[in-house]
């Protein structure tokens, strides 16, 4: 269904919250969702159309890249986007189309072995030293210009800045860490034509990077993986008509959606911040999308008790989202986190849209059981959108 | 899928009606079908296979072209109707594959501009007087008759009729309608070597009219769009092997059925005249389609109390209908039209089968919200056909 030829525009405003990895499992009987006292949340599921939406497919557990995509109409097995992009992105490195982007490991070599391929887990401090002396020496390979920074623990990411438009064939260069310890670690190789210089330029990188690392106890030598560049994809305002503004915490949301096209918003802080902008910003967007990220990471410890606290901290604020009176308002997740399993799963996320076009009445609460018996159904991710739209008017009859 | 290789024939019979634009959306609480009293209906849903379809997909409206043929089996993202072709099904031409049929609008045009696209809006007597003094004075261009005839309001329809077969790619033609006024039309443009001839016939046909027209204070031009031929599609017959009849009032529903292949039956009156029939000719079909309007018109109004009377109607008669005793009898909607929105609409349509074969039990009336606890779910309204199939025992097993 090729839904850009109903596009019509309208002033209809959405709002649209992700409560990252929101979806759980019960511990003594009951999820996170149905431990939470959340009674605002509960009263506006009462009026709205409810469901579940499965991020990728039937036990398909996605990465934050892919239930981003999916949520938001872009279907992600379709769209993959790259582990390098999603790396910088990540550590808010602002991606160009001349960059290859490539997640890298400090790792411990001795006698040509790789030992530890995370060297012992070096402080994130000990690596932010570490990356800064890399930099220092290295600013450019081939006339090629170097961008790394460091990410937590043993984790940095490295941006080779082109001249020229990189397309994802000039970054098919295979992994070079082996994944097991005790074997040797492979060089960059190139996967076709295309690859070719990039898999010089990443050869050159790690002997230069062995030779500053060489006096490293642990972290004398780097593994890059998931060498990729930006994908091709049709921004937000193309593909509905929507203009659209990103309000996120963390440096990886606000990536993924100015991958998309999306104005992002920097925050300091937290639910409260991040409200306080939604209000600031409601008049100049069509679109806007909210994130709340610390629901996953209590998911990500087993923090059952402070994810519950995180829920009930967003329904606190719900009534002044409420107030602004959006045309359509949607609640979800982009993938389930459930404490018990501390880690994305593949479980169907609970969905909400509220709008003036809904049965509802079919739902008592805001909960992973109770949405099985909203008027949505359990629906494929990319579905959202499509409801969305409708909801605000937004699209043409199809057909006569 | 494909279900031709395992269809066998039996003698059962099967009931298909369609409420047209059935599902609705609560006012004051409540749907249109949770206003009516339909003690029958709901009886009926109480015993038999509950469920939704979605016409298209989600989010998406659908005209009527693409919710009959969803219904039908016929997948509406494969097979598009023209706009042409259904507003010729809508005034009673009978289409022939040598046809190419063309929407028309009677308009205002001055110093080459199109002042008013609709004439003002003529009224059908004018329109109809226009129209008869067209047909009688264009028989045919280069040798292909020409058959007009009007609709309502600045609506006419125009049909060319060759004297051999037309395909698609014939019709291929760009409207002529520049959707704005203080424009120029556009000339007819054909858009691939095939369409030539039909775009000199349309040029020719808009220089008569225009003279002919020109004495008129409104109605002195003439808009084309919509070019386009009878769709290459399997018959109702070929795809299920059932011998099949419809019976409708609107002129568009036996139209679109007689793209079927369907024998088609034209009613004068309402549901009441339509059940005469339909126990008449009962013994004669394997499969009989019931199509009642005026739900949809009354829904098309914002006729809150209309709809529900009418459904109300519909439910007096169908005690009638089940002491047929069909072995299928398949109650739902071509699509939602609720008064709400007084236009069709992309919700799911409530769905009952009836047969011997149905868990029944897990609905306490045929409603929107009821419906959701049907054994059938919500399904794509493709899927349809196949269940009819299954519950009249017409499809052999899959597989050893």
């Amino acid at each position: 269904m090729d839904l850009s030829s109903l596009i019509q525009k309208n002033n209809t405003k959405i709002v649209f919250i992700i409560l990252d990895g929101v979806g759980g499992l019960p511990i003594d009987g009951k999820t996170e969702l149905e431990r939470a006292n959340k009674p605002n949340l509960d009263s506006l599921a009462r009026v709205s159309a409810c469901g579940l939406h499965i991020p990728v497919d039937y036990g398909i557990t996605p990465g934050s890249g892919p239930g981003h995509f999916g949520v938001f109409g872009y279907d992600p097995l379709k769209y993959e986007i790259g582990r390098g992009v999603l790396e910088a992105l990540g550590v808010d490195i602002e991606l160009q189309k001349t960059d290859v982007a490539i997640r890298c490991n400090y790792a411990t070599k001795k006698d040509g072995l790789i030992v530890d391929r995370r060297a012992g887990r070096i402080s994130t401090e000990k690596n932010i030293e570490l990356t800064k002396r890399l930099s220092e020496n290295i600013d450019e390979i081939d006339g090629v210009k170097i961008i790394l920074k460091p990410g937590k623990e043993h984790r940095f990411c490295l941006v080779m800045r082109f001249k020229k438009e990189i397309t994802e064939k000039h970054a098919m260069v295979k992994d070079t860490d082996p994944q097991k310890e005790g074997k040797p670690p492979f060089e960059p190789t190139p996967l076709n034509e295309e690859s070719l210089e990039v898999s010089e330029i990443a050869k050159k990188f790690i002997r230069k990077a062995e030779e500053i690392l060489k006096n490293e106890e642990k972290a004398n030598y780097v593994l890059l993986r998931g060498f990729s560049a930006l994908p091709d994809i049709p921004s937000f305002e193309q593909k509905y008509g929507l203009k659209a503004c990103s309000i996120a915490v963390y440096p990886m949301y606000r990536g993924i959606t100015k991958l998309l096209g999306m104005d992002t918003i920097p925050v300091q802080g937290d639910i409260k911040e991040e409200v306080e902008i939604l209000k600031k910003v409601y008049k100049d967007y069509d679109f806007i999308f909210l994130h709340v990220k610390k629901i996953d990471s209590f998911g990500e410890d087993g923090n059952f008790e402070g994810k519950v606290k995180k829920i009930e901290e967003f329904d606190s604020f719900l009534p002044e989202i409420l107030s602004l009176n959006p045309d359509a308002l949607v609640i979800t997740g982009d993938h389930s986190t459930p404490c018990l399993l501390k880690t994305h799963s593949w479980h169907p996320v609970p969905l909400l849209i509220k709008s003036p076009y809904v049965l509802g009445g079919t739902v008592n609460s805001f909960t992973e059981r109770e949405c099985l018996k909203g008027e949505i159904g359990i629906i494929r991710s990319v579905s959202i959108m499509p409801l969305v739209l409708a909801n605000t008017l937004r699209l043409r009859k199809f057909g006569a």
